[in-house]
């Protein structure tokens, strides 16, 4: 079953307009792939893809890329846009570890969406706060450094405080309860579920 | 009612060797006033005492300092150290707003425990963290800048770690959920009756 699977998510991920395929061929160059100049934005991590989708709906003067490590999640995404016309949005399947391979001075701000906790010290490096993943960052983005992070996990968002300050990043619009706060936001499956359960959503913005 | 308690409040301070009664008249002496050089360590908003009472008996090599506004409030302070015999503690009654004229240079460390929130934006300048103040501190820390914060309000303490950030502070051991972690910590009567209940109590320490 598995392997059944697999093959049919590699099938229908290799077959969507949407997915390019060897993202380390387009480096430097995604202004060009997108035909325009705007404003590259990017979610690390993006699950099913509503979160990123959305966005593109959304915001036409910006382009996005979403970023997922799993075939079998990013089929989801690539399935949810089988109907629809988005000149302004594409994903890649793609390890974090290897953002700095794909991408070189050309992103403006990176979404962190209930990423991955790594709740054991041992795997803190694995976070996409560390200091580790940091410094990757810092080579792809334009200018400015920006990074929108939401999570439900609050030793995640502890962590994330303390690493982005640390790092030199300041700290803006932090909501420790991001549903009871009026501003736009595009709700992931995953913060769906928990919000509507009651779980508090973590919410911050870094600059530097 | 209301006079006889100000008026019992006010005796009792008044005979307390712990207050200092005329603190400005301290300014810049008030290690002569401890005797010694340690470090000196202050809380702002005090309450009833609790934390300030517990840390002095803790830590004989801290010299430290309460703070509290209300005579009503300042007197169970006071009321507690009775019959203790606390070389390193005093207090005094005063408005934070004043703190630059009590201390020059010579603090380590300000303890913010559960302050006033404030929560109507058009009060955002009363916080203790807000920046109004932030630059007062400045003037009273002799040398390092180490502000440590506790509260269980998420708005205050979101708030904070903007205030801080955006005023240079790097932010360290941060917690959202301080009586889930495994370190020491001196409860305030305010937080024993909230986190008894349930409710979470959020944690940073903030460096300059």
């Amino acid at each position: 079953m598995r392997l059944r699977n697999n093959k049919n998510a590699k099938d229908i991920i290799n077959n969507s307009r949407y997915v390019v395929l060897n993202p380390e061929e387009q480096i430097s160059t995604w202004s060009k792939l997108f035909g325009n100049k705007n404003p590259i934005h990017i979610e690390i991590g993006m699950g099913k893809g509503n979160f990123i989708i959305g966005m593109a709906k959304l915001h036409p003067e910006i382009n996005f890329i979403g970023i997922e490590m799993y075939d079998s999640v990013l089929m989801h995404a690539v399935k949810k846009l089988d109907e629809l016309e988005l000149s302004n949005l594409k994903l890649i399947r793609m390890d974090a570890n290897d953002i700095d391979k794909v991408f070189k001075k050309e992103i403006s701000l990176i979404y962190l969406n209930f990423s991955d906790p790594w709740p054991k010290n041992r795997n803190a490096k694995r976070r996409l706060t560390h200091e580790r993943l940091l410094s990757k960052y810092d080579n792809i983005f334009k200018k400015d450094k920006v990074i929108f992070m939401k999570t439900d996990n609050i030793k995640l968002f502890a962590f994330s405080i303390e690493s982005l300050s640390n790092y030199g990043y300041t700290l803006k619009n932090v909501t420790l309860d991001l549903h009871s706060e009026d501003i736009e936001n595009v709700e992931t499956e995953y913060e769906k579920k928990f919000s509507s359960k009651g779980i508090r959503i973590n919410r911050l913005e870094a600059y530097k």
